[in-house]
């Protein structure tokens, strides 16, 4: 088969290699028809994830038909239609059993196109096939639900649900690429009072109010800090969330916070933030982090099609034989404005 | 009466002042029968807490005898024993209508000894005497109730039910001076597996052991880290409390934590720290500051006597025309082995 | 001034009656703008409430302007627009304390048109009036609001939150009349992926698709546990929230959720129900009860006007010296239609 | 090997059959060193679980060693020493991932000994063992830990942590059998302020006192209720759990509760409660059913014999070959004052 493989840093080449076959007795292989890129593929392409060695497959989102199962896999067969889910979940270990499956101890946790090969190629070993993948509701393009298998649980787990969104909150989310858009989309299955989007880009701030944020702040010339005392009565926002990864852009979040209000950290970070708790120690703040676990999984398949148009993230359409030009456009998202291309056959 | 004042940095006396009187129908006059200093207390005579003006009575710890109420007090009568609560809350604002009293909008909040004249006096007006102050079950010694004032349910509120302590949890406290060993008393009413107790000072290690930590580390000289690790399989402790309010302490709380673990604040800081976001965005951390509100003070009134030995927090007595000493035993603590201090009339 | 006074069963009249003044200094008096008739002001006339008194004015939902205060009432000021809330709220007990204003032991709870006069009256006296009204958002109508006093928090308090409705879920809701309709307009705040109203009446069915119910079951001549069943995979609803106040339909609540599922019970019952335990003893299920507390007031003010639409409810108006006819086409609902009546001066 | 067999209502005997071997990939055989007998294998006996059928080896707890695994084990090796818990899990379904094993949908929940051979034999067969099987610490003794299968989990799950027990509540715990001993066990947990034992049987009570209840009534003679009101100044239990599974023990528990308390029910029932809705409808009462799931495994062995005494429960111990004998002296609590046995080979 063909598929996208990394060679070192800036290094990577769609080409022939051998098709993926069992391992385990718990394993599929999955034939994919829609797969995407995600911006921590373009992280492992600068070099920043050391744990990525030359020759391996890229991916971790993929819709496709499950081609082959392991002897012990039970809850998908021959012939299914599935998302992959970008985590991997061994389901026995002490952080399986809690719906930790980010953090599983057993062998999964985010291996698909890090510690094994991945779905940016005509076929995928996927490990844990129970748990790790998820038959797709019939009637539903491929594009429609694709998103699901990263984008639309990070932005919901890690921002949403660790946010504690509740009716008639004000949320402010900082940064509107995709995942701020998908924090976007997923705070509204709350009916929040305003969502306030914060980021340097007009065009981003455009695609948020698309996406149903109510208030928009370009924080280059506007002062978000401001904006959000006006809108809460002098208070803070009861939920920020952060969606970039750089220190600034949590430092802000952090000011943006009523006292009690929660900040709900999603970006990959680099390097450390300085926490004011000269100023936060009394506020009673709430800061989480996360890496996704996709356990919201199943309720948000349930949503699809109706409180949730999973598809309006994708923005470009590539054959898998054009797998670069692919990388190129999302890659240059300002210029393209790119959300998420969909890669298929 | 006379009355333990503050005359700026380093400046306080214990001299005549006018006895205090109604100035609200909602207050209350208590005559003080037991009073304590708080850390609090200490820092105000640094000049650290610049809302504190020449003249200020200090205090916001007491038990007494009810001589006076407002004609809208209800709850409370003349002649009742009380404990008057570090926290006083209006009852009507948005933060009090969700028990964080800490964080009233309506003149509430820490204002005893701090906005308005404190409890170290011979009579004190509480306002909002009737969410305020609390009537003592019969049969309770002053000392053995005092310290439900602040420093009980600030270790159990702020480091115990913020840090989410579970049965059978492993529970790491950086800093066993009385906050610290508050919290150790208050997590102990959720039975962890282990206690570990982190400090600089074998005595107040030796403090810890006797108030229920079943570990000890003197990180002078011991890893904690490394302790941490090897009784939790590697993995980290599932709740770190920060009972010292200095960067380094929190930065060592943070690192202590198992994924999916919280790291509870205390302390009051005076500066920022680092946040090592490089290293904790993926491991579902959550991190928590507060003021404490009080709320769980009819909880742990539940239970003195039984579950709470709350006197044993006392180590010195002294009489109110004492106080100056008082202050010096508490001030030096690490010679005199104070740990809290009762003074009564 | 006029009000509708009870005179014993089946006996009302709107008469003249003194003016209410303040009989605390935490009273206000309020000039009524606008009232409505509950299912419960119905119960009273037929004699099924005994702690109602003859001379006793009924009613407990207005809108209004506060036209004189008590010295102690700091929230709210003459001159300033409110929701009067059916509950009273002493702001200082124990359930208070919690939010459980509906549990109030201070002298609260539902006392308005129950224990003291209520508000179907020109002026009414509201006792502890810094807990127990609500400033009226600027431009937002009388009977846009109003019925935020009772039915709103009511149903979304109760039902939905008491009932866990999570983003999703299939909800079914058994009964349609106006407090089934404020729990599906409720439940739509959290996202469901089904609403399923059951009723009996096919034309109270037409008012729950207006309000957002997706599927309808006429229970008459349709099976509703096969319906929900065939929609959930033969599991059952994830939660069913009981509106009516007969032991058979909390019974059949009982039999369509899942196991892991939410029975949440609003409705008034008069007589015992059957609980099947030889069948839910293994199903893990959670059955709960509730008045209203109206903690989720300041929430639900928050969303008017965006993601509530309140005024819907309003199908009749009347002046208040006509206010025997509103009650008579309020009581004649099956051939009025009416779902919630507005009354003004 | 031998096991003993259910032969139909009223008939047992240990006899020789077949050793079990492996059937699916991910099964373990146990050789069992210590098992038990539960109340509910009396049940079968009296043919009131009509699924179990002529031929069934009985029994669903267990401590034993690993004598052979499927392909796809990879939590247990062979001669690991572990607990068998009476629940089974496939970890893939619905309620498997939200950690309710109880109600597991592929082929797991309650079915050792029930739709499958059992552990009252000298080998177990254990389906799914990565998630149905625990690794016993190092220097347990069989007994101190055996109870850790089912009896100490149930009253745990379905008692303590559905009744929502908190540091200074009141909890009632009405029926002082095994089961109402492991909720008093597991209550001290989280530091209630009192536990109230109420049964009719003094010897139970007694035993309730040893386990930790501080209050026993024996409501053949005394008042339960007007017990528990004289506790908490008139208003009712906390928390009540039913331990004994009849309506009128159910019915008594609702009647002890405070408004805004839990009423949680383990009792297996064979027939149907009144739930008096005319009393509760406005009292905030939360009431759950539940099997037990076992999902506390983990934490409750992390305080196996520091906070938890297990081994307690056990008052007589046989020989397999005597197994008859131990079924008589558990069948007969009354007279021989049994707990719970333990039978070895």
């Amino acid at each position: 088969m063909h598929a996208l493989v990394y060679h070192g840093p800036g290094q990577k080449a769609w080409e022939e290699v051998p098709t993926p076959r069992l391992l385990c007795d718990s394993d599929a292989i999955v034939r994919v028809e829609a797969t995407t890129i995600c911006g921590s593929d373009l992280h492992i392409l600068k070099g920043d994830v050391p744990e990525v060695t030359d020759g391996r497959i890229l991916g971790h989102e993929a819709v496709g038909t499950v081609v082959e199962i392991g002897s012990s896999v039970k809850s998908v067969q021959v012939g299914d239609r599935v998302l992959v889910s970008c985590i991997t979940a061994c389901g026995a270990c002490r952080y399986c059993r809690q719906g930790r499956y980010g953090q599983c101890l057993g062998g999964g946790g985010w291996i698909l196109g890090h510690l094994i090969d991945g779905t940016q190629a005509e076929y995928v070993r996927v490990p844990f096939a129970d748990t790790s993948t998820y038959p797709i509701p019939a009637g539903v393009a491929d594009e429609d639900i694709l998103m699901m298998s990263d984008i639309l649980p990070t932005g919901y787990e890690v921002g949403v649900l660790n946010g504690r969104v509740q009716p008639g909150d004000v949320v402010a989310i900082v940064g509107a690429g995709p995942i701020g858009l998908s924090a976007i989309m997923g705070a509204q299955l709350f009916s929040p009072s305003h969502i306030v989007a914060i980021d340097l880009a007009d065009s981003r701030l455009e695609a948020a109010k698309q996406f149903g944020a109510d208030v928009t702040v370009n924080n280059g010339r506007e002062d978000a800090r401001a904006i959000i005392k006006e809108l809460t009565g002098g208070l803070g926002a009861d939920v920020a969330i952060e969606a970039v990864g750089v220190p600034a852009t949590f430092e802000l979040a952090a000011t943006l916070i009523r006292p009690g209000g929660h900040v709900a950290n999603i970006g990959v970070h680099g390097q450390p933030a300085t926490l004011h708790l000269e100023q936060l120690w009394s506020r009673d703040v709430t800061i989480t982090t996360g890496l996704v676990d996709t356990y919201s999984t199943p309720t948000l398949l349930r949503l699809i099609g109706r409180q949730l148009d999973v598809g309006r993230f994708v923005t470009h359409h590539f054959a898998m034989n054009d797998f670069l030009a692919a990388y190129d456009t999302f890659a240059r998202a300002a210029d393209t404005g790119a959300l998420k291309v969909v890669v298929s056959p």
